[in-house]
C-alpha cells in the first residue's frame, strides 16, 4: 500500500478504499449492544473518519454538515485528523438515564447516551478513538415577540425567575442527531431490515453502499437534520407524576416559522405552543418544545412551493377539499414525516405522561400514544391565531383527522373555504 | 436477471446494482454542457431513480430529505416510480434567463435551468423522463411582528401593495435546491476537481463512491439544505441599473430566527434587513433576502450547543477575546459556510450591483465583490438591535475583520466584553 507523511508527520493511505468490507483479520470494530443499561456494554458510536477499522456505524456525525466538512479538508482549512476538544461542553442538564433508554424497542432513532460520551467513554477517548457526541444540553435566554405580547395583554406573567422582565424566558435546550438503530427503525416502519437497507440505498441515488454490504453494522447517522428541544421550566417536573407537563412537537415550516407566511397556522401555534410551556412551568411543572427538522413534511421545500402554485392555479382555486390531492399530484405521497421515530425523543426526556399536548395532528397523536406515553388533553389552535388564508389547509385537517373541539366541515363545507389566488 | 413483477404490474429487477460504472454498450445517458445557452444543448440534468440508464447526476433530488422518501417507500406508502404531475406548478416570477447563466463560472452550484424544466424540457417530460424542478418559485403573504412594530413606530409605511394593512407583506419566493458542477466547485474552492470528489467521498464516511468511479459524471445533487430567496417589490427591478437594490444574504440559525436567543443577533439583523428591503422596494426598487439553510456556521447545531457550553464555562467566562478560539477547539474551524458558493444565487437573480448590503460579514461581501456583483453601501446592525448577551459576538466579530462604522476594539477592550455564565 502506497503511503505518504502528510503535514503533521502521519502517514496517510493513497488509495481509496470504496466500500469497507469486515476485516477478517485485523481488530474488530468496539460491538453495539443496543439497548443495554451499562454503556460500555452498549457500546460507544465510533463515526470516526480517521481509523476506518474503528468505525462501528454506517454514515458520519453531523448529518448533512458532513458535505460541508468534506469542502472544509479539500480546500485544507480543516486537518482530516481533527479531534473535537470537548472541554466544558459538557451536557447543561438533562443528563438522565430514565428506564426507556434501556428498552431497545423505545428509543430506536437517536443515541440516549448521545450527550454523555465525554463521561462514559472518557477511557476510550483518552486512549485515542475519536468519539463524538450526538446531543448537546446548553442554556439559553429567547424573546420572542409574541411572548412579550403575551405578557403586555396579561395572559403571561413576569416571575423573574422563568419569564424574566422584558420578556427573557430561561429555557434548557439540547440539539439532537439522529442515530438510527436499523432493526428497530424497520420493526417501527413494520418492514424487513434487508427491505429498509435496500429502500436507503436506493431511494438516495446510491448513499451508502454499506447499507447493503455491511450486515454485521446494525447503525446508521443518516444525513438528514435532527430535533432541538426546548424545556421550560424546572427539568425535574419532566418526569414527576405529581406536575404538570405540556408538550408541542412541532415540525420545521421555515416560511411561517421565520418569515410568518399566513398560508399556515404554524409559528402561530408554535408560540401558542410555548406560551402553555411558560403557564405550565409557572403551576410548578414543565413545557417542552420538540422542534423537527422535517420542512414541508419532510418533502423539502422546492416540493412545497411547487404544491402551493398547483393549489392556487387550480381550477375553482385554492380550496379545502383539493388540499391534500395537490401534495400526492407532485410529491406522491401526502406527508413524509413518519412520526412512528418522532416519540423516541419523548422517551429520551423520561417521559410518560403528558397533561397538555399542544397539537391537532392525529398522527403525532397516535404515534405518542402507541409508543406507550398518556395524553391527557389535546389542545387545539385557537381560533383567532388562523391566519384567513390558512383557513384551507386547517379545514382539510381538521376533515382529515385532525384533533378539533368545534365542527368539522362537510365535502360541500370543505369545497366553500378557500384561499387567495396567486398574484392577489 | 432475476425479474418479479410489482404491486402495479411492472417488473423489477431483484438485482441490487453497488455502483454503476459507465454502460459499455447501452444508450448513453443525456450530456450535461454546463453555462450552455441552448437549455436542450445544455441538457437537462436527470437524478431519476427509476432509470439508472437516464441519470446524468451523482446523488438524487430533495437533498437529505431523500432519506424520507427512502422510509416512504419501504413502508409502502410512495410507488418507487412515481413521477411527479408537474401541472399548474411553473414558477410564479422570476423567470430570468440573465447572462450570467451562460457563464459557466458564474454559477456552478445551482442550476439556472431549475425553476423551468417543465417547460424547456417538455418534450423529454412527454416521453417518459423523470425531470423534476430544483428550484420552485411562488408568491406568499408574509406577516412578522417586528415589520408591524416598525409601522406603529413610523419606521414603516403601508402604502396597500408592497406593505399591506395589517402588516402582510407581498413577496415573491423562490426555493433552491443544491446542484453542483463538480469542474466548478473545485475552481472555485481552488482544489482539483480529483481532491474535490475524494473529499466529499471520504469525509461523508463513503457516501456515493460515484464521486470518485464516475468521472464522467460532473454533477452532484449534495444530500445538504439550500436556500429561499424572498424577493420584496417588482422583481424587475432587481436587474434595472436605474433603481436600488438592497440585499440580505442569511445563515440560518433556528435558535435565533424562530426562537429569538438572546445570544447573537441572526434575527434582529434579519429583520433589520427586511426592514431595508421594504424601504428601498418603496422607493421603487427592489430588496432580496437570502435564507442559506447553514445551522451554525454549517457545523450544525449539536457542534453550536458544545460551543457554547465551552465558552460560558472556560476560564474568565464567556468573552469576545476567546469567541472564536472555542468554536476551532470544538470544530477544528472558525466557520465552514464557504461563501464562495453563495454569490451564486445572486447571478441566478440577474444582480450586478447592490445599492445596501445589509450585512456586517467581510466574508460575504468579499465573495461578492469577487464574483463581480458591486457593492454600494454596507448597512450594520443598529446598535439598538444587539441583545445584551451578544455583545461577545459583534464585538469579536468586528476586530476579526467585520464591517463596522464606529470603534474596533483593542485585545484588551475584547477581553473586557462578557457575556452571561451558564445557569445565570
Amino acid at each position: 500500500m502506497a503511503l505518504e507523511k502528510n503535514g503533521n508527520g502521519t502517514t496517510k493511505s493513497k488509495h481509496i478504499v470504496l466500500t469497507s468490507h469486515p476485516n477478517r483479520f485485523g481488530p474488530k470494530p468496539i460491538p453495539i449492544h443496543w439497548g443495554a443499561s451499562d454503556p460500555l456494554k452498549r457500546g460507544a458510536i465510533i463515526g470516526t473518519l480517521t481509523n476506518s477499522a474503528q468505525r462501528n456505524v454506517i454514515g458520519s456525525h453531523s448529518g448533512a454538515y458532513g458535505i460541508y466538512r468534506a469542502l472544509a479538508v479539500a480546500s485544507g482549512q480543516l486537518q482530516a485528523d481533527h479531534r473535537a476538544d470537548l472541554t466544558n461542553t459538557a451536557p447543561a442538564d438533562l443528563v438522565g438515564p430514565h428506564a426507556a433508554w434501556f428498552d431497545p424497542q423505545k428509543i430506536v432513532s437517536l443515541d440516549p447516551f448521545g450527550a454523555l460520551v465525554g463521561e462514559l467513554y472518557a477511557s476510550l477517548y483518552e486512549t485515542g478513538y475519536d468519539i463524538r457526541p450526538t446531543i448537546a444540553v446548553t442554556q439559553a435566554h429567547i424573546n420572542m415577540p409574541e411572548l412579550v405580547e403575551a405578557i403586555a395583554k396579561g395572559r403571561l406573567q413576569v416571575d423573574g425567575k422563568i419569564m424574566k422582565q422584558g420578556g427573557d424566558l430561561v429555557v434548557t435546550k439540547a440539539a439532537i442527531e439522529p442515530v438510527w438503530y436499523l432493526p428497530g427503525i424497520a420493526q417501527r416502519l413494520g418492514v424487513t431490515e434487508s427491505d429498509l437497507r435496500r429502500a436507503l440505498f436506493e431511494q438516495t441515488g446510491g448513499m451508502f453502499p454499506e447499507l447493503v454490504t455491511r450486515h454485521d453494522l446494525h447503525v446508521f447517522l443518516p444525513p438528514i437534520g435532527g430535533a432541538t428541544v426546548y424545556v421550560v421550566g424546572d427539568p425535574a417536573a419532566i418526569t414527576d407524576p405529581t406536575t404538570p407537563l405540556a408538550v408541542r412537537v412541532h415540525d420545521e415550516c421555515n416560511g411561517s416559522d421565520v418569515f410568518g407566511s399566513d398560508i399556515c397556522t404554524c409559528r402561530p401555534y408554535l408560540a401558542h405552543g410555548i406560551e402553555a410551556c411558560v403557564q405550565t412551568a409557572q403551576e410548578g411543572g414543565a413545557g417542552v418544545i420538540v422542534y423537527w427538522r422535517k420542512e414541508g413534511r419532510a418533502l423539502g421545500e422546492v416540493t412545497k412551493f411547487l404544491v402551493y402554485n398547483a393549489r392556487k392555479r387550480q381550477e375553482g382555486g385554492d380550496r379545502a377539499d383539493a388540499y391534500f390531492a395537490r401534495t400526492e399530484c407532485v410529491a406522491g405521497v401526502q406527508d413524509m414525516r413518519f412520526q412512528e421515530l418522532m416519540p423516541d425523543v419523548l422517551h429520551w426526556l423520561g417521559i410518560t405522561r403528558i397533561d397538555r399536548f399542544i397539537s391537532m395532528s392525529n398522527m403525532k397523536y397516535d404515534a405518542v400514544i402507541q409508543s406507550g406515553i398518556e395524553i391527557v388533553e389535546r389542545v387545539p389552535i385557537p381560533q383567532d391565531l388562523i391566519p384567513l388564508d390558512a383557513q384551507v389547509e386547517i379545514e382539510a385537517k381538521k376533515a382529515a383527522g385532525y384533533y378539533s373541539n368545534g365542527a368539522v366541515l362537510s365535502a360541500l363545507g370543505l369545497a366553500g373555504v378557500k384561499g387567495r389566488d396567486l398574484s392577489e
